[in-house]
């Protein structure tokens, strides 16, 4: 079976004033409690979320495949209707993006690591002893110095031994591989052009290299440097063109509003957690039809083994929620971009709870908004590129397909 | 993931005498009614369903795909086994077959509409006014007498300003852009070829169109035609190829047997409702192994929003039931080709209930056929397209795929 493609979805959505609100609950899905057999979410005291379930239907998404755990990066690009498969955001250009680099079109970024080499130029350290962020700035700017013909570098630091480095030039290639082997005892790699086009590339990157172990060998334990990921942005179309959306993104991490920008939205910055984001979202709520509102502490908190704290910040978000109600949206979804269960500390497989409500929606059975509820929902289970069109449908934003 | 294909599952059918009866209630998925919180299906006494559910299997299928809409053509190739996304049936071929033309095929196909234009060509009625079906018919046979160089044309009328056209002869094309700009204001746009090759079908087009205005010029206010869809039949298996069946269909409305027709069914012709129908099944049933049995008024009353009408029409089928269940077919399937809730009178995204009974279809926990017994059901929520190999499963018809 073909699957539908974006092309085909494009064909057949239309403009109303409907809006659709989709608010993300970073790695929502959990794993229960060994003692009280209840997830996070199960946990949480949520009576508007339960409130919403049960007027509304539920179900859960796989956002790449069952099995398979999503970075950030694919499992938003799904939850936007972007096929995580086929849309591939490469290392370098997610970093650029998570410090909120405004990468353009043709921008090569890569991921950069401050090492250790011996005095044979043998990695001895692949992280250089995790050297201060403070460090990290500093060196960064020393090599921020370096000249490139024709070409402007950005060296942008991240956190500890880690930085973002971009390319911006003429005729610059990501086909190259990393320079980072992924372990000690031997010399970084040169970075080699996979295609003969990106040959040019290569020299540059080396030479770009060579220059910064000059400056950085009075700098041990970070002597050196290792770049892997080299990447463009996907070439990718707007939310706005496929779906004729005038989305908007209220998060406040810098990854999720790149991402955001990446498929069009117009992004809206929020430091203040989801009580600040919903002021904004009331805001500006008459401009757009389409709002993104991201919650990244559940996420965090799965990722330190927080259960409890995952729980609070569900228990915050279901209390901030009225204010979202009373906006009355037309189709309001509720759903995490991954699973990240606190008793894994870290992002997971599992498949995420999906939450749809419409006034078309064919309520079912769940009376609760709980993993248990969303597996015997009326929505199944699902890859997560099906959610758009469906929230489209909700919205009454396609028509039909075929006679 | 590579999808089965239509060679797969010709590859492992085998001819056996056991029977499929599949029994398609058009439009039959709905939404709930705001006061009872029931569905059209929900709300039905339907004992005899219930009972078929008990023993049976129950799920949702998606005949296009999650949140799309699907129109009767893609709902119905689903429904056989074909990718609706592949198998793409013109807005011209549909308008054919619905008025029981019987396209050969290389004849090019389209929609047409009389329409109003001004003296300066301009349009400004896309539908002429709505001038009555005798009008229609008195202006298509007007136009049956414009002669073609080496060409025929057929001129039929559909209902109202409604027509179809059809160019049969030889080396005709169907890439032609529509006629019908869709709005007032502007001429009808002359015929152009999306390919070369069509530039002499466009040529045709276009002489027939002038020779139909120098006619109709006396007709206002249907004194001009529109043209869209032009297609021809899809290049498509026939169900005696891929599944080794004897195919049969059994139904009173013309799109429907055209489809049937399209996919290699013998067609036999009802019109006296789902008590004829099932007496037309007893009749044939020797000659058969399959059976494809349309009931067309669950779809009008959903069309017309007449929840109760829809909810009759549900009791009489099911009343009518035990004269199917005498036959004691090998496998009985009773679903929809979309849904059509009353309360959106029309078509809708959500996915159709689906009931299969036989010997060997491992019984689930549903005890009645309802939207909410089936999002539970062991069938789960599935491409529609998957229910041909699955009815071929469960009447032993086959063989196991790869050593």
């Amino acid at each position: 079976m073909k699957m539908i493609t974006l092309e085909d979805i494009k064909h057949i959505s239309i403009v109303s004033p409907s809006k659709i609100v989709m608010l993300v609950l970073d790695g929502l899905g959990g794993l229960p409690d060994a003692k009280s057999g209840k997830t996070e979410l199960e946990t949480a005291h949520t009576p508007n979320l339960n409130q919403i379930a049960k007027k509304g239907t539920c179900g859960l998404i796989d956002p790449v495949s069952p099995g398979v755990t999503p970075g950030s990066g694919p499992g938003h690009l799904a939850l936007f209707g972007y096929d995580p498969l086929r849309f591939i955001i490469g290392r370098g250009v997610l970093e650029a993006l998570g410090i909120g680099f405004e990468l353009k079109v043709n921008d090569v970024a890569a991921r950069g690591n401050f090492c250790t080499v011996n005095n044979k130029g043998l990695i001895t350290d692949r992280r250089a002893g995790r050297i201060t962020t403070d460090k990290c700035v500093e060196l960064c700017n020393a090599l921020s110095q370096i000249k490139l013909q024709g070409i402007q570098s950005f060296v942008l630091p991240v956190k500890e031994h880690r930085f973002a480095f971009i390319l911006r030039g003429k005729e610059l290639r990501a086909e190259l591989s990393d320079t980072d082997p992924q372990k000690t005892g031997v010399a970084p790699y040169p970075a080699k052009h996979i295609k003969p086009i990106a040959k040019h590339t290569a020299d540059i990157v080396n030479g770009f290299i060579k220059k910064a172990s000059e400056i950085l060998a009075e700098h041990h334990p970070a002597n050196m440097i290792m770049l892997r990921g080299f990447s463009k942005l996907p070439d990718i179309p707007s939310m706005r063109t496929i779906y004729k959306l005038t989305p908007a993104a209220i998060a406040a991490y810098p990854m999720y509003k790149g991402l955001a920008r990446l498929v069009g939205m117009k992004v809206f910055n929020a430091e203040g957690g989801i009580q600040e984001e919903l002021k904004i979202l009331t805001d500006c709520y008459n401009k757009h039809d389409f709002f993104y509102v991201h919650v990244k502490h559940t996420d965090s908190a799965g990722e330190d083994g927080d259960f409890e704290r995952k729980v609070k910040v569900i228990e915050q978000v279901d209390a901030a929620l009225p204010q979202l109600l009373n906006l009355k949206p037309d189709v309001i979804i509720v759903t995490g971009d991954h699973s990240t269960p606190a008793l894994l500390k870290g992002h997971s497989w599992h498949p995420v709870p999906l939450l749809l409500y419409s006034q078309w929606c064919r309520t079912d059975a769940a009376k609760e908004f709980s993993e248990l509820a969303c597996a015997s929902g009326g929505l199944g289970r699902m890859p997560a590129i099906n959610l758009m069109p469906l929230a489209m449908a909700n919205a009454l934003k396609l028509t039909k397909f075929g006679a």
